[in-house]
């Protein structure tokens, strides 16, 4: 009888909920207006001989570099962060090595390093969601071979500084360093630059988020000339579709959509901030595209009646840390509003936050 | 410094030759011919409400199923055949184990079972490159953990028996077995049914070939409820696109499309075989929309000049056992007349196949 890998019995399962999302999806903080109406047109000129041919990656390589200022070969598109995750698990875990994450996190992580059987370290972020950085400077042993940070960070919103992530490639110059840039169209900073000369450092983009191309399936990994030859050897060289290829080009020559998108959301996201305070319902600062709420003991009831009113929000009250949180993305104007006016009626009923102390 | 596990060190690269593929494109066995125009529209049709949000691969696998005639927790959505062989690879390879591939045949079986670690054990196919059966049985140890056949093979064309296949199951009951039917709608025999109740075998189909949308990557794996939840575990959520997805029906309910192609594939490779006996070059049986031709020493002059003449083949040369062969892929009837006119100015220029007895 065939019986799976010892790591692959013992690992986590990832079920998002996706199935039956009906209404205001402001549940995977994903683009809540769509993408940019440039990358539909392309794909309405897709023809035949675009499908038919196996994809070929390296013209948009080149032009995803030029865009970030990077050499060609410090880029590898990926299908999603998911795989830049995976192959950077498979490039450089062995079962003996220890994997440091800051809990509470994108569950990706964990995932991928666990199936590698390497051993995963968790290092709680500071009080208020602050990044954990002496912590993670202190978790760091002979053993460790990845890191991974996601700045702004999911399901918080905080972020760590460039400092802060130089310092902590330095001290494990023997561990690859991801820094997960998902909502980086959100905030602004980036340490993709540093990617020319340290060594060990990844970072990862996505077109999931601010580009509203989550269905795409596309991500990019930078990192050294003298890493990304290894990546490249485990990746699959067609892994991302012609598709989303084709269609790259575009999204990142529509950089209006992008910015005016971005600067939308963060206008909805203080008045959003500003409610909650009125509702005496905590929220912690944000650098991304939405906010995690202390619900409290009634989070599952808030889910619902969110619901009811046709708006699907994400229970992180099982994250690390997060017991009774709530996370809600932060979508258009017009949605921010139906969002607050339910936000509203649902305080009015359940008088969500009332019995913690923020 | 960072540095790549050791597995990753040790193996091969996979660099397809895909950059500037002009002119009639023999060389990778997708459909010369496009796709079926109803995926087309259903591309056209796509909305940025399909494009903003991750991808839900359920629906499209309960189809998926029943086109099968299987149970839809027996299907598995993959991104092309790659991923689904390199699913089985992380799900049950050790580094202690041992991986049985028949040679010469596709590559990626090695590449994903490499980086694992585990050790690669080559079963040179018979003489004609029949399926050596007898040698895979006698391959067979306890620290066997996957078999992976292709059926047709490629690069050779050449099939393995249902009676075969399910030997091999019931003799490495301890090994995951896969059966790439990539190439299943050139041949029409097929061992999907028997995933129902065996429970080590695996089968992967594709959409890259007679459906024509390797740009898409969508494959599908198939194997037994006991089994397709632990490849489930390992495989990341969203590795299928949404476009794919959202096609996936239309591809299948379009047969009529795949048949008739296949039915001109199969009469054009009779058309092929009989000039090659004309001219001389031996070719081998093949089930599949492509035939292996033993061109001899001048292998790179016969690509070459193809390739002058504005026609992609690819060299197999460096395949085991396939010393001097090229393979071509067969398309359709007004292809083939251009190929062999071709063939004909080739082979009077290079008289190849000459100086080897087939």
């Amino acid at each position: 009888m065939l019986s799976a890998r010892g790591a692959v019995r013992q690992m986590h399962e990832y079920h998002p909920p996706l199935s039956r999302r009906v209404g205001l999806c402001l549940d995977f903080n994903e683009n809540t207006d769509g993408c940019s109406p440039q990358v539909l047109e392309r794909i309405r000129a897709i023809t035949a001989e675009d499908l038919v041919r196996y994809p070929e990656r390296e013209p948009a390589e080149k032009i995803a570099a030029e865009h970030l200022g990077l050499e060609p070969e410090q880029v590898l598109l990926t299908n999603g962060v998911d795989e830049a995750i995976h192959l950077l698990c498979q490039a450089y875990l062995e079962p003996e090595h220890e994997v440091i994450v800051v809990t509470p996190t994108f569950s990706m992580y964990e995932i991928y390093a666990e199936a590698t059987g390497a051993r995963v370290v968790r290092v709680q972020c500071e009080c208020d969601f602050r990044f954990p950085f002496k912590k993670v400077l202190h978790a760091i042993t002979p053993a460790t071979r990845l890191i991974a940070v996601a700045s702004p960070n999911n399901p918080t919103g905080s972020v760590a500084t460039r400092d802060q992530l130089m310092q902590i490639t330095k001290a494990a110059r023997h561990a690859a360093f991801l820094v997960d840039e998902a909502y980086f169209d959100f905030y602004g900073e980036t340490v993709i630059p540093d990617t020319r000369r340290t060594q060990n450092l990844f970072v990862a983009r996505t077109f999931s988020k601010a580009h509203g191309l989550a269905g795409l399936r596309i991500g990019i990994l930078a990192g050294t000339r003298e890493q990304m030859p290894v990546v490249r050897r485990v990746s699959s060289p067609y892994s991302v579709n012609a598709v989303a290829l084709l269609t790259l080009p575009v999204a990142l020559a529509d950089r209006e959509f992008v910015t005016g998108y971005a600067q939308e959301v963060k206008q909805g996201r203080a008045r959003v901030e500003q409610t909650l305070r009125n509702l005496a319902i905590h929220s912690w600062p944000s650098h991304a595209n939405f906010l995690l709420l202390r619900i409290g003991e009634c989070h599952r009831e808030f889910v619902a009646a969110m619901r009811e009113r046709s708006i699907l929000v994400r229970d992180r009250s099982t994250d690390p840390g997060c017991d009774g949180c709530v996370r809600i993305t932060i979508g258009t104007a017009g949605q921010v509003d139906r969002l607050l006016a339910a936000l509203r009626e649902v305080a009015a009923e359940l008088k969500p936050g009332h019995e913690v102390t923020a």
